[in-house]
């Protein structure tokens, strides 16, 4: 028998699908799963907080193969994972759909000033012309990181006739290389940063990166805060040298209530709901997981693999 | 010479594109658009108080060509237009990217409830769940009215994965025809109201059409106040008996400042600026008027023609 250690909050999907070899114990408290891990062939140990999460997998030095519904794990001690060569699994594209959905509401909404209509309904006040007069035909998009995610953003904003350039590691189908895209930043209504957090992307759109951008330009961010430098953000958002930031994601996470983040004009702040608008995930992430666990039974590959050295 | 009467707002976009033996006589008031008017064998008599407007059709009595940039002219006198012959372009389609636009927009706006997370911004509250969890995909629309603007709408919502279903005077390619409609109310998660203002669109969604939609479907309505009956509206959004609308079209406009819809946490009142939410509208109608202009001169024929007996 294999020893699978999960989390309780799933076990309804999981039970009716269990290969008969896996020995599934379900977790309902961090106790539980701290007592539980060391012995795990197969951890699927999602929590809400992530220390105790990164402790368990410290715990569980016989765990083969560890799967979890976050896309990011930068936060797990990923050099013990490849260390005990213990194989991943992660929810990279599980909610790239919800995200690619956000994308454009938030694009859309900045393009109308739609807050400033919700505003106005509010007062009960009549509007005579639209606070917002940008369209989407007719833009372009560059679009940092062309994962799941990314995928996903393209084709929907094509059909709004936006066009939209993405970066890939290697140039290739319209698409820009990683050293090509800063040159032409200026040629941009947007910039979207899907990209995976790892120590390539930390800080890739800095005080030159803004300053480069047109000063209408409207930078969204839906892959980690640390992505961007938030100060120099923040000056270039006072200084409207870029027009305007849909941030789904900020540094740190929650965003300290006196940040000024939340009360300038021109930054949107979206406390990192994009993936979370949908009630699809748990289902989707379960059936991959059940998909993967005959895959494992069956010793065949697994997917999507998280590569612990690579970082996504 | 032909003589027009034009709005002197247009003159800078036409005025380098007028062919030789136009006669252009430009108002700015509206007491030289009814003193210019009876002398005007093409007239293009916009102007934001639609009774002026109106009047100024009355007094045009030599009228052989009305061009407008509005879609809907049924404030005017049509039933005279046509006694008199005139041909009429109208503004069908000037505005319909933009208005498909904020339809996907509103959409997204209510599948996320957007408005709940501009709110928390506000507030500096970092909202630890999405308050809307509705994804696009996957969800099924009516699309009532397949003109200029439907087209625009029906490939925008398809790229988010909307089943859209059209519904045209002739059912044809998937589309239903205006007796199939009512009876598959029930099936859609939205439903659409992009139709021209006619006798026959008038209060077209009633209380037994809001009865027949899902209890969670969403309307909206980008087409005229009129098409629904807003007292059966209110108390259908009252009772939850619909999800919630989209209403940037109300009855009357604007819409009195003790109506029920202001405050209706499910109604979401856009103040009729869809169509507005652009900056291309007067360029694109000048362009498109020099183009008739040259087919007027020629003696070929003028696009779009409205129909003052049809109504759009």
């Amino acid at each position: 028998m294999t020893k699978a250690v999960l989390s309780a909050l799933i076990r309804p999907m999981l039970e009716p699908h269990l290969p008969p070899s896996i020995d599934a114990h379900f977790f309902t408290s961090v106790e539980e799963l701290h007592a539980l891990a060391p012995e795990a062939e197969i951890g699927w140990f999602d929590l809400d907080d992530k220390e105790p999460m990164a402790e368990a997998v410290r715990l569980a030095e016989n765990m083969k193969w560890f799967n979890s519904i976050y896309a990011g794990l930068d936060f797990l001690p990923l050099d013990l994972l490849h260390q005990r060569g213990t194989r991943i699994t992660n929810g990279a594209g599980i909610n790239a759909v919800a995200i690619a959905e956000y994308v454009v509401m938030g694009m859309l909404n900045i393009a109308k000033d739609y807050r400033t209509v919700v505003r106005a309904q509010e007062k009960h006040e009549w509007l005579m012309d639209s606070p917002g007069k940008l369209e989407l035909v007719g833009t372009r998009a560059l679009l940092l990181g062309y994962g799941a995610i990314g995928q996903q953003v393209k084709p929907r904003l094509e059909a709004f006739g936006v066009d939209v350039v993405p970066v890939r590691r290697s140039a290739a189908d319209g698409a820009l290389g990683p050293d090509e895209w800063r040159d032409q930043l200026g040629e941009f209504d947007w910039v979207i940063l899907a990209v995976p957090a790892t120590d390539e992307t930390d800080g890739m759109i800095g005080a030159d990166e803004l300053a480069a951008m047109k000063d209408s330009a409207i930078l969204v961010n839906v892959a980690r805060g640390t992505v961007v430098d938030q100060e120099a953000l923040i000056a270039a958002l006072e200084a409207k040298s870029i027009g305007s930031a849909l941030l789904d994601v900020t540094t740190p996470e929650p965003l300290p209530a006196d940040n000024p983040l939340w009360t300038l004009d021109n930054a949107h702040v979206t406390m990192h709901l994009s993936g979370r608008a949908q009630a699809s995930m748990f289902r989707r992430s379960a059936e991959r997981f059940v998909k993967n666990l005959q895959a494992y039974v069956a010793g065949e590959p697994l997917h999507p693999v998280f590569d612990p050295v690579r970082g996504y």
